[in-house]
């Protein structure tokens, strides 16, 4: 088999972290697979080298960005694969660049365009152990540096799978797997064997930080086999897999929490066609990524309230622009909240079953938590409620749809 | 004019100081000059990779070096750039590959083959300041990723002034040029104004840590003026350049020692042809650099002494091969000492000027300071010593030659 396998940051974070992930990579290889290891920066590495940039600069040129944040992944990937040597096999380091990872040239959050991997394809077939420093590529014309955005090396990881054709691809990070939720808040939370890609998907906007949201849309794409799971242990970990019928017999396959949002409600809008359009592009054109949108029915038919969340970092952004507009349109103000949270039930099943939203509304009710907006997908049910109910409405969401035990 | 100034490790050595580059740079670039920089790594930086690797390999991979060490110029570089544009101005950081340095594929001592430039010189045109990563060039075919060696920084700086015909070449340390000998040891040491290339060669060969050997042989070679000046201060710095007739009346420019060697010798080798040629092939092949040679005339025509030095670092492989040598040719035996230094006087004038060897021997003489090995080249004239008498002999010996005052 070819294997990809991806080490977080905390997996390489220290020299003798180097010496286990190249321990695991040479068990893997004396296994008889041909191995291709992508590795993140050291953790805290890449926090370390913004601070840099904005202590020289306040507002950095992205170009210069991507080629400061793209040494962290270097040092990694030589010093893995010196250790992967120093074990008796042998390896080779690659950049991006030498991996033919091109991409756009958005710099700081490019997107990948091709992968040529011909250098990598002859190194594995001379048995070479290929390291690749993740999170990076290059532009096509100028060759400049890209970087793919926080949690990129996930991303390199699935999209090199993906061009070399391999048949699995291990995501190592410091968990055992996904949950069915966060176990700090239930321990008798359950660690999922599999998972279809729709599924991580939605853990993956909500919050879950096991897996880069792109990596899991590259994943589902190009139909990657992609494993989560712990390189400080040898269990098994979560398969993220194109879904299967087993996996429609369960109908809710994890609860998640997101905090980090906040509540925007403009007042009295007047209710005419095209004022969400005026609002939402506007908040676009800044960059600023709004997930849940609530609109009121008026009930005099002249004027209603849009509620709307933001991701925290760019509230006060969201604020000032949603204010000037609001002004513009002539409706009464913009009110904020912070102290909420978004908490969502994910699961393929809810295709083929019925009630699954009416029995979230109903449990959360039962416990006296109200519910101020709704969104759904096909396969996720979220409601925006106070903060301070988060932990409560998680675990019984757990419990009310059997996540600890078995199915409902 | 075009100028390129190179700062090294201590001038970017954290924000404060990256950030008074940046300024210096403006400054330079504002009064009209177009400006290229080359940057080291954050002093420190190469030798925390370096610790890195050996923890992770007792010996790594020198390709894989290469890829680690490169990243800390890549570093600064980015932070550099970055300064600049705060300060106002357009500037872009370049990799040695951006800047198309081509080197052999001789990994961790690379040589520059050529440097293209191509990007760099239609950058300038539109008038950004180039930051270039130093140290490090890319091979031909694969692309991968070199370094230069130690002190390559200033390579970089002086092959890309020269590849660009840079009108200057402004090397940046800590310290305020080239002085007459180590002022540490001889507090009246004078700095000079002007040096001759050769001058400057012999100083660095013997260990004057100013400017790296190689990137002296090639500003002499392609005629590149360059400046050596401090980065922490506006004083002038020393020249060096093409000798003229001034620098002739001058007989000793200078007194350099060296405390990094070993003398090795070989006792009572059989005195037959193609035996030195035997030693010091088995020597050479293990990559170590022979400094001084000394055989004495045999008395019985029997047998021989052979001495010689090595750098300190080298000296335990330079033994193991020279006693492997010794046994096989029926020698008695090889001795090493330690706790020796070699002083050397160095100048353009001695070529026009008699005795001046004499006068160094006559001096360290009358000093009881003992000569063990002397070596001379057209411009220099060194003596191995005890290494006790190393701060006396500078002392005598730039004291004779009048260095403090004027000329001799």
């Amino acid at each position: 088999m070819l294997i990809v396998q991806k080490y977080g940051g905390t997996s390489v974070a220290n020299v003798e972290r180097i010496k286990a992930v190249a321990e695991r990579v040479v068990k893997t290889a004396k296994q008889g697979h041909k191995v291709v290891v992508v590795v993140s920066a050291m953790s805290g590495e890449t926090d370390k080298l913004i601070n840099l940039a904005h202590q020289v600069s306040a507002s950095p040129s992205e170009r210069e960005m991507d080629l400061l944040l793209s040494s962290g992944e270097r040092v990694t990937s030589a010093l893995t694969a010196m250790a992967i040597e120093e074990l008796g096999c042998k390896a080779m380091a690659f950049t991006g660049r030498q991996m033919g990872i091109i991409t756009d040239a958005v710099h700081t959050k490019a997107r990948i365009e091709k992968i040529t991997g011909e250098r990598a394809k002859k190194a594995l077939e001379e048995n070479y152990i290929i390291v690749v420093a993740g999170f990076q590529g290059i532009t096509e014309g100028e060759a400049d540096v890209t970087t793919l955005g926080r949690g990129g090396s996930d991303l390199s990881a699935v999209a090199i799978a993906s061009a070399l054709d391999a048949d699995l691809c291990e995501i190592y990070t410091d968990v055992d797997g996904v949950y069915t939720t966060d176990p700090n808040i239930v321990p008798e939370a359950r660690k999922l064997d599999k998972i279809s890609y729709e599924e991580m998907l939605e853990f993956a906007s909500l919050g879950a930080k096991v897996l880069q949201t792109r990596s899991v849309e590259f994943a589902m794409k190009y139909n990657v086999p992609t494993v989560v799971r712990s390189s400080f242990n040898d269990n098994p970990g979560t398969l993220v897999v194109k879904e299967d019928k087993d996996m429609e017999n369960v109908v809710v396959s994890g609860v998640a929490y997101d905090k980090n949002q906040v509540k925007l409600t403009i007042m009295s809008v007047p209710d005419k066609p095209g004022i969400a359009a005026k609002i939402f592009n506007a908040i676009a054109n800044a960059n600023v990524v709004v997930d849940m949108i609530v609109q009121n029915i008026s009930s005099d038919g002249k004027a209603t309230d849009i509620s709307f969340t933001v991701p925290k970092t760019d509230s006060k952004r969201a604020l000032k622009i949603t204010e000037d507009v609001a002004k513009e349109l002539g409706a009464k103000g913009v009110t904020t909240r912070e102290d909420i949270a978004k908490i969502s039930i994910v699961g393929v099943g809810m295709r083929t079953h019925s009630g699954v939203a009416a029995k979230m509304f109903e449990t959360l009710a039962k416990h006296g938590v109200n519910i101020m907006m709704i969104s759904t997908s096909e396969i996720k049910v979220s409601c925006v409620i106070d903060s301070k109910y988060t932990e409560l409405a998680v675990r019984v969401l757990h419990d009310t749809f059997g996540l600890a035990g078995g199915k409902v």
